[in-house]
């Protein structure tokens, strides 16, 4: 069994995007049994489709996970629902009014990962975690959206789903005011995707 | 050369008081030269004293790191100033309503640790810090004053300050709500003790 | 024209509910020539249907805009989206885990109300507002989603959408920890409808 | 009896300052018998002092209510203290690093209004109050604790304190994520100034 694992480059001033550092330590791992691969998405509008696209085709993955910051939230936030909308100005500066990511995609799509056993399994293993009810309108969404229509219209059984995670200490200890910037360790993320990967054995 | 450093028992229903915790793990390390010094305190409005002054009898510090939890904080909060007054019901249901901590002592003191400095060092080892202007007016504001006005009363060159400390992650992870709390790792947290304990060498 | 505008009854430990008191100020008022009229919801899962039906065969209303409030929020947030499930203690005890609200029905409805021209209205009249992508899971979310299928399966060319607005004052003063929590004043949240349904004209 | 309040000039990019919109409002009023006579201050270190003291032998009030604006707060804020420091840039751009207010002055001061009473009145009228134990280390606390001082040094009987209050409603209005900012309406900060006025009576 193989899982894709995808982290985003850094965005929004960022230098780096604890989604990246995270997945890159997954890669090439074997945990219970699962192959893990990882790979790089960028925040590019216009680029992400094919990026992911050629992660299917050369992995044929049996799950994926796509992995993102949210800068400020304090949890592992697993998300529960992609929406057939984007909005906000990528990384190359084209911005995206509010506009259907598929024209003929479902409203929105409920992730597929078994995020309730996921969410015990992180839990217990004393990370703080919970269940997000948007992803927002931003790549994120994007992707966990693009990647959802593509297993519908490919007829794929591959489950797929988004978690969304803190910041990481480094990057709020930079900021002018760190009170106000909530930060998850990087270990403690990889090993709460770990459980995840687990969770999928 | 020794600090003495303290943490607090449990409180507010966690089971844990990250403080103990971390000045735990600190008790008997000699770092930079200078021997550290662990000693739990109570909360307990009518004990703190009493334990307070037994340890400076007992251990004779060059120097005292105060340390408290503050649920909810999502960096460390080396504080500023301590102030006159109390506020709260402790760990046996004793409350105090706004009073004097000392009738004769100073409106507030200020940190005699060397803060800025601190400050910079914790930075500089990428964990979020800042200072703070208020301890609350709980027992960590107790015992911060208590011991300022300790060292002023007995003509003590001994520099002494508080440090608030954010939950740890399984503290949160056990919330009903975790997306409301921020946490820290215990080892980052133990890293910028360390770091305090640096600066005083 | 006529719009129907729904508020809730208090829940959550909270004695009133400002969507209550909100709409009730709006009931039997013409705006801009349109007839608005208010009923009263109840924060029961089993109930809730019939309710809001009973509310469309007796005003048939040419738009319906449903009222809700979200404790905590500090602004209008005009909602973008209803997902198709349930979570949640109503005010009978019944608790209801993660489960579809309509079997047959999409996994989610966007908003029929023109909420962009809404949003422009509201700023401009200087009420803080937004557009929120999460309804949450509980009675707000299931009567905007409910409403939407409504619609669709009735095939009815009605225009419908959800707002969360914020505590109003005495809310807030009457609690433990005001500094925790926003609030707006009831004449805002009244001035906010009254521009949605002014748009609606 | 004559009261003097003082409200401030706009900062931080902000066009207007609550604070100065509501003591206008008061200005000239007589509430149960109290004269109230309302001054503006300036953000600017420099030039503070002068303002004030002038303002004092203008007026020769009987007491003194100081009032700015503590943008992101949700309720009116009585401070209680006002420590001997300073710190941030001005509106001429001037910036103090953490330096003392005054070299022969207390560590901090207490208010000396009837903070616990006024905090009584405002919560039974209705509005979100509390009591606060950091008035920061910009202007607001400066000209807190140099008027504590003044009336300390001129031997004046003269009840004097500090009230932060939120950001008003057109001021997030304005802002990028008002999502993020809360509000209270002008009203209800005036209504709060005149209890605060009607316990000194």
């Amino acid at each position: 069994m193989k899982v894709l694992i995808t982290g985003y480059e850094p965005f929004g001033g960022e230098e780096i995007n604890p989604s990246l550092e995270a997945v890159k330590k997954l890669n090439g791992k074997i945990i219970n049994g699962i192959d893990v691969v990882a790979e790089e998405m960028p925040v590019v509008w216009n680029d992400i489709d094919k990026k992911f696209e050629e992660a299917m085709v050369k992995h044929k993955p049996d799950a994926v996970i796509l992995v993102g910051q949210a800068g400020g939230r304090t949890a592992i936030a697993l998300e529960r629902v992609a929406v057939n909308r984007t909005m906000g100005k990528d990384n190359l500066g084209v911005a995206r009014d509010e506009q259907a990511i598929r024209e003929d995609g479902e409203n929105s799509y409920f992730s597929t990962l078994p995020i309730l056993e996921m969410l015990k399994a992180i839990k217990e293993d004393n990370i703080p975690v919970y269940i997000s009810n948007t992803a927002g309108l931003y790549l994120c969404n994007y992707i966990f959206y693009a990647a959802r229509y593509y297993m519908d219209k490919h007829s794929l059984d591959v489950p797929v789903g988004f978690v969304h995670i803190p910041f990481i200490p480094k990057q709020v200890a930079a900021k002018d005011r760190p009170q106000n910037f909530a930060s998850m360790d990087l270990s403690l993320i990889v090993k709460a995707l770990e459980k995840m990967v687990e969770v999928l054995a």
